[in-house]
């Protein structure tokens, strides 16, 4: 274990002011351990997200001014005392981080070892404090404190202490070559679209189109005889809508192709954005994944009106198997709504606001449609993220090409011009680097 | 095949007059075959159903008189010039339905060849008109015409047209064992029951509680190792909260406990009623199952506030992994929210009205809420229904007794009061019989 080193007393943080739209760079305290569970991270990059904007725009209910940032990456610079080398029957971190070991966040704390966590529900652990936050500052600085840090942290220098599907040689390999700014999407949006596209895949309305067998014999191993039904190919075509095309979007786009095309399920998918420029990164993404990752569904980026003639088209007018609702407002959901078929899913990672739903209790039964709502459990998410990072590099390996998520890399000094350029929808995803 | 009889020109019918709460016995025509598809069926119980009320009192956007009922069981009158011996490629009952059988009939039509219909969404055929309402005569009458008879009646004499998970000589012989108001239960509220229990037990939220492995692993066969997490007893308690002990409430109960018993699932279950009378026939209904139908789990009936506490204590204030909804308000559907526990799911299959959601897509977003929305598929559900009627025989044979979801059987002079009386909540489930 390195020695602790020794930290200054002030860094710079990009902060948030009331009411709104007031970005400012400043001198505030660097971080200390506050809890046995700290861990103080020295921030590598830490990102700007689409759900950035909420506070940043006034909408998020918020009145205090604090650090932004709910994504980084960085490296440990101090433990509290509870990270020692035997935390028995504490989470793995508490027994083996140590000072100079890389490390990424989830966007929420998650303590690991509540019942909430257990079940791998990490983004509704109570002690889920979000990064950037009146509650925690956030990682848009030099420094950044994080609180049950041996539950919330990953350590991608020991890769042992986690495990995905690859073998460990090739994980091992993978976290060498993949650079941070590639890692960083692991704080949120990468898992926040797997985490999407798996709830539609899963859903049991969806269950009959990918298992073959009509409802409710999809949740049976056994065929009962004299039940069976010879599905057609059209009948075993998934229809897939995702909504807005943001970088969670992208990821969810790309999450979902993978998907389909590794089970080999029939598929059409209609990604849709009412913005060009984020249409034509779609289809530079889509024109990048090589043929196993995009499988031999049919797949259209299109505009709004254009979506619904298509989904129109495609299914006979029955509608979209599964929407993927990327956005988070009212108008968005109605239009999951209307091109959602009858027993089909509308699943929401979009953070909503207050307004009503826009649609009634009668709409939602005259078409039993299922609605799934909610935060991404970025925690129990990262194994899963981690193995499409790896696959997809094509994709998410790039900075400021056509194809890639990362839009540039910059200093603090263009802080308060990022935020409202992406705020404008000027620019795609920005990282700040806080040390040039 | 025996001979069509000869139809009488008018028959008695049960008709509701807008624009509410009026309902009155008429001579009215005796229903023809219309169409090559067509189905005649002689009625011999037609019932009374909670969601009859919607219409009864105004509330569903109707203002056409109509024959009321979407239960009913019958014996084949008359049939259309598509059924014979062989109606190839098309429904089974095309070629094996005969005058004579008797059939009883989900609340809806469905063609059972159309896409919808494959997948087992049979509620909601394209062709899926409801008994009882101005789109289609219903079943409270002598004679009903039932449309795509041969895709939509279930055969109860020749019960090889159908299937069930039950051995054909143990289902043949329920099949003559079982009474005509027990199996009339087939036609809506069972399934329905059925149907509220498989979604919820089925839903990826669930997954983690019942397979003993965290989000998102339960839904990998494999077990990634270095993610295994140990369960505590109580993660893997379900806690289900029912809310609405009307007959389909009561209905999702037994189905519940049967799933959870027959499955050895770890669970407490909360069935909860403002109304006194239905909190006793839920209490009278338990006692009578016997101990392989309820299994070892906790089982309390409470009114909403002690339901409240009750979750709190069971969960720690975690709540309710799922809630069956079935009531069909927005004060059910509030009361649901606030039961749930983040990363729960609401299962809702009462017949909801216009007013907007009393929910917010911020707070189904703050508590990773899903919404299982809409009507049961009855005729997919049949078998699934059948085989939970014949083991659950102590309840579901019984008229007038405490413990049995059927009150009483009345004959049509009784219809303005039986309507009136289930309206009030004086009686619970009435069975009109057409021929006394």
């Amino acid at each position: 274990m390195a020695s602790p080193q020794s930290l200054p007393d002030t860094q710079k943080a990009i902060r948030w002011h009331p009411p709104s739209y007031d970005i400012r760079v400043e001198d505030v305290p660097v971080p200390r351990v506050q809890h046995p569970d700290d861990a103080i991270i020295k921030v590598k990059l830490g990102a700007l997200c689409g759900s950035d904007l909420h506070i940043y725009r006034g909408h998020g209910g918020v009145s205090q001014a604090h650090t932004c940032g709910h994504e980084f990456i960085g490296e440990v610079v101090a433990l509290g005392e509870n990270f020692r080398s035997n935390a028995q029957g504490r989470p793995a971190l508490y027994s083996s981080l140590s000072v100079g070991d890389k490390v990424v966040s989830p966007f929420t704390v998650n303590c690991g070892e509540c019942h909430v966590c257990r079940l791998g529900y990490t983004g509704r652990c109570p002690d889920g404090y979000l990064f950037g936050s009146p509650a925690l500052e956030g990682g848009q600085a030099q420094y950044v404190r994080v609180p049950r840090a041996g539950g919330t942290l990953f350590n991608l220098s020991n890769p042992s202490t986690w495990s995905s599907a690859l073998p460990n040689d090739v994980k091992q390999k993978a976290l060498s070559n993949i650079s941070d700014s590639s890692l960083l999407l692991l704080a949120d949006i990468l898992p926040t679209g797997v985490f999407a596209a798996l709830q539609a895949i899963n859903h049991p309305k969806v269950a009959p189109v990918i298992t073959g067998k009509p409802w409710p014999l999809c949740f049976s191993k056994d065929v009962v005889p004299g039940n069976e039904v010879n599905f057609t190919d059209s009948d075993r075509m998934l229809t897939i809508a995702i909504i807005g095309l943001g970088p969670v979007g992208v990821c969810a786009t790309v999450s979902m192709l993978d998907v389909l095309a590794t089970r080999d399920i029939p598929f059409q998918i209609v990604a849709i954005d009412p913005i060009e420029s984020r249409r034509e990164k779609m289809k530079a993404v889509y024109d990048t994944i090589d043929a196993a990752g995009k499988g031999s569904g049919k797949f259209s980026v299109l505009s709004i009106d254009e979506a619904k003639v298509r989904v129109e088209e495609w299914t006979n007018g029955v509608g979209a198997t599964a929407v993927l609702e990327v956005v988070g407002n009212t108008s968005a959901l109605n239009l999951g709504y209307e091109l959602v078929r009858a027993f089909g899913v509308i699943v929401s990672v979009g953070v909503h606001g207050a307004p009503p739903l826009p649609v009634t209790g009668r709409q939602l039964y005259n078409k039993n449609v299922s609605l799934d709502f909610g935060r991404c459990p970025a925690r129990a998410m990262f194994p899963m993220a981690f193995d499409l990072l790896v696959k997809r590099q094509d994709v998410f390996g790039k900075v400021g090409e056509p194809a890639s998520l990362i839009d540039r890399i910059v200093d603090f000094s263009q802080a308060a011009e990022s935020y409202r350029a992406f705020d404008k929808g000027e620019v795609g995803k920005v990282i700040f680097d806080p040390w040039n």
